[in-house]
């Protein structure tokens, strides 16, 4: 077993403790320590809460999703507070949602997924069906194409639950579609595919053959367990590094077909609008990325000292490979620590120990991913995408920290 | 992005889905799909259930704990449902409890750790201190030092859930425990530290300091939100491989000792007593285990065709570096697949696809770790521990599958 952080003294034989560092000596001389023989911690003497079937979390946490809706409260979306987020996990209670006619209750009893179109046998499945089939678990992040909208401006989101709370990661459960589809025998000429969720609105997008890999899952399990309806219960196609949507709910039918279908959801949105007019279509890529969830805006700091900066990158691109910190405006970068394992198409957690010295100062992270894509800062976004855009901004967050520890977003 | 399972077809140009292989293909056959043009699947037309700040799990979702209490229901254990697991994280709501005195109802606000005995500076950490700190994200498995007694017999547990259910696996996030000793200072001659919970009965464990290395937590963080309280709110040792209950839930002290403190709970229980009525003290680390967790016992095969066989391998000495499954008594082994990635102390998801011929038969895994340690048959256990033992028995589970699909523990 490997102890990094323990070296013997070849003097004395004892063992020595390797200090983290002159940073954190300094952090912890800002908590509150002592040095004389402390009081004891309050104790208990009189028997808890008993066992439980299903458990829940204490009454003393109170992370909630930001309800974000129309006049319809089934017709809007939610936004994960990632404020308050450890790891790399989303639990499934505060995972993101984008219902476009709210979340269908289904008996995975009666459920099919229909397989049809150009093949050669028209197949459909019910979920036993499914169950039985060869599987894969992985770690993947599901992000809307309009996360971070409000970050094109001019007025951006004051805290990073309604800049980019519409991103969130689990681990996913489920049988590769290219499996589903070799069974089906895809007929030539065929080059696209329509997935279809079984929601009111029929919410269907089309996804182009040649991204359906062997990562391409039909989707059952959430983090351990069964889908959570609001995202997809019992089925749900997921996409690894596609723009949210595409990740249909509900999944009841795929159609092969010879070219996009132009639907509703990919026509009347998620289309982005260039400065000269014409709009992109089928972007499907979420673009490289990464936020400082700590500090970040609405926060507030406890006075000056050592705090550890945390934050989350991910690209729809494959894996995180350096995430840079800036504490002084831009004008120098550190390399953040990223935790392992570094996954494709995953969150990324990164941390940097930082001395805050009590002064003004701003805050801001550049991912770099594995195909070498580097996060842009909004001016540059902007001079590609122009301002008409609502989807897909991928720039730099700054946090702005005042003398009085506040965080606001600039 | 690479798509292993299409290839371009040189005469016709057309794409070509591979099939997955001759035995799923019969058991898209015992499937029940179609060749006709089918019928869709139902479909609503009615706004689904609103936006939520809180997701919930579906109503059609049963997995429960198994609660085995005494006469207090605050005592005892439940056990997760491994049999409806999917890939490696445990939902935390249905992660195992072990607790000797009920869980306590911690105001984090009001919670202290404190770190005294041989050290130079004793110190008492506010959870503020501790959030601010430097912190890691990783997922490691817990399970009790009890988990699988019942496999030494005679009786064995019916199904995976009572055998093998005090075992579970998160992403817990934390400060490195050799931080906080290191701050602290710890002095010549010490050799071990008392980790002690804030419950009722200061539940304590004795830990030799060589262990004490990075990936050693004072975890605040379970799967992406705070620790569950049935796990340890606010603050909770973890030590990847080690015994469950040496990480100490509701973390309040550690103290640094020059010899282990033989408390109640590592003298009272937790020891193995050996054929010759000697005692083993102090055997910490989980040794190298799997089990199949579908089929298992108490679940029903529809009838012969293919099925995946799954399950979860683990080992307290490092990663899992392969599973072997043998159909046929032992007579021969097939290795499974691994799902990626494969991480030190956590859980490792295998599978392999299983044609069933529909005759009796028996199913068992075979674990081995990254040292080597291959885990043993059951007889192979008794042999070097005799029949005296409760606590760690790792051996080979076996799953017999009567002609009508039901499956049995042997």
């Amino acid at each position: 077993m490997p102890t990094p952080t323990e070296a013997p003294d070849s003097r004395t034989g004892r063992r020595r403790f390797l200090r983290f560092g002159a940073a954190l000596s300094g952090a912890l001389t800002a908590c509150k320590t002592t040095n004389t023989a402390p009081a004891e911690p309050a104790e208990t003497s009189s028997l808890g809460k008993p066992l439980t079937a299903y458990g829940e979390r204490s009454p003393f946490e109170k992370p909630e999703r930001l309800v974000v809706s129309g006049k319809n409260p089934e017709i809007g979306a939610t936004r994960t507070p990632l404020q308050n987020s450890y790891g790399i996990i989303t639990p499934s209670s505060l995972h993101f949602e984008r219902h476009h006619s709210g979340v269908p209750q289904i008996d995975p009893a009666a459920h099919r997924l229909l397989i049809h179109g150009m093949v050669e046998r028209p197949l459909i499945f019910t979920m036993d069906d499914i169950l039985r089939l060869p599987s894969v678990s992985r770690i993947h992040f599901i992000e809307c194409a309009g996360n971070s909208g409000s970050e094109w401006g001019p007025k951006t989101a004051p805290d990073v639950q309604r800049a980019h709370g519409l991103a969130s990661c689990s681990e996913w459960t489920g049988v590769p579609l290219p499996i589903l589809l070799a069974e089906a025998g895809v007929k030539p000429g065929a080059s696209w595919l329509i997935a279809e969720g079984a929601d009111a609105c029929h919410m269907s997008r089309s996804v182009p053959l040649k991204r359906v890999a062997d990562d391409v899952l039909v989707a059952y399990g959430q983090n351990g367990e069964a889908i959570r309806p609001s995202q997809g219960y019992p089925l749900r196609l997921v996409i690894p590094g596609f723009e949210g949507n595409t990740n249909v709910k509900w999944l009841r039918r795929i159609k092969v077909v010879g070219e996009p279908v132009m639907t509703k959801d990919e026509t009347s949105k998620y289309t982005d609008l260039m400065a000269d007019g014409t709009a992109r279509q089928f972007t499907f890529e979420m673009e490289g990325k990464s936020v400082i969830t700590f500090p970040s805006g609405g926060q507030k700091l406890a006075g000056a000292g050592l705090y550890e900066i945390a934050g989350l990158a991910w690209s729809g691109r494959g894996r995180i490979e350096r995430v840079e910190i800036s504490t002084d405006d831009g004008k120098t970068w550190q390399n953040a620590k990223l935790d392992e394992p570094r996954l494709r198409m995953a969150f990324t957690r990164f941390r940097l120990p930082w001395k805050w010295d009590g002064q003004p100062s701003s805050l801001q992270s550049r991912s770099t991913d594995e195909t070498g894509y580097v996060q842009p800062a909004r001016e540059a976004l902007v001079a590609v995408r122009g301002m008409n855009s609502g989807f897909h901004n991928n720039c730099i967050t700054i946090w702005k920290v005042s003398a009085d520890g506040g965080v606001t977003n600039v």
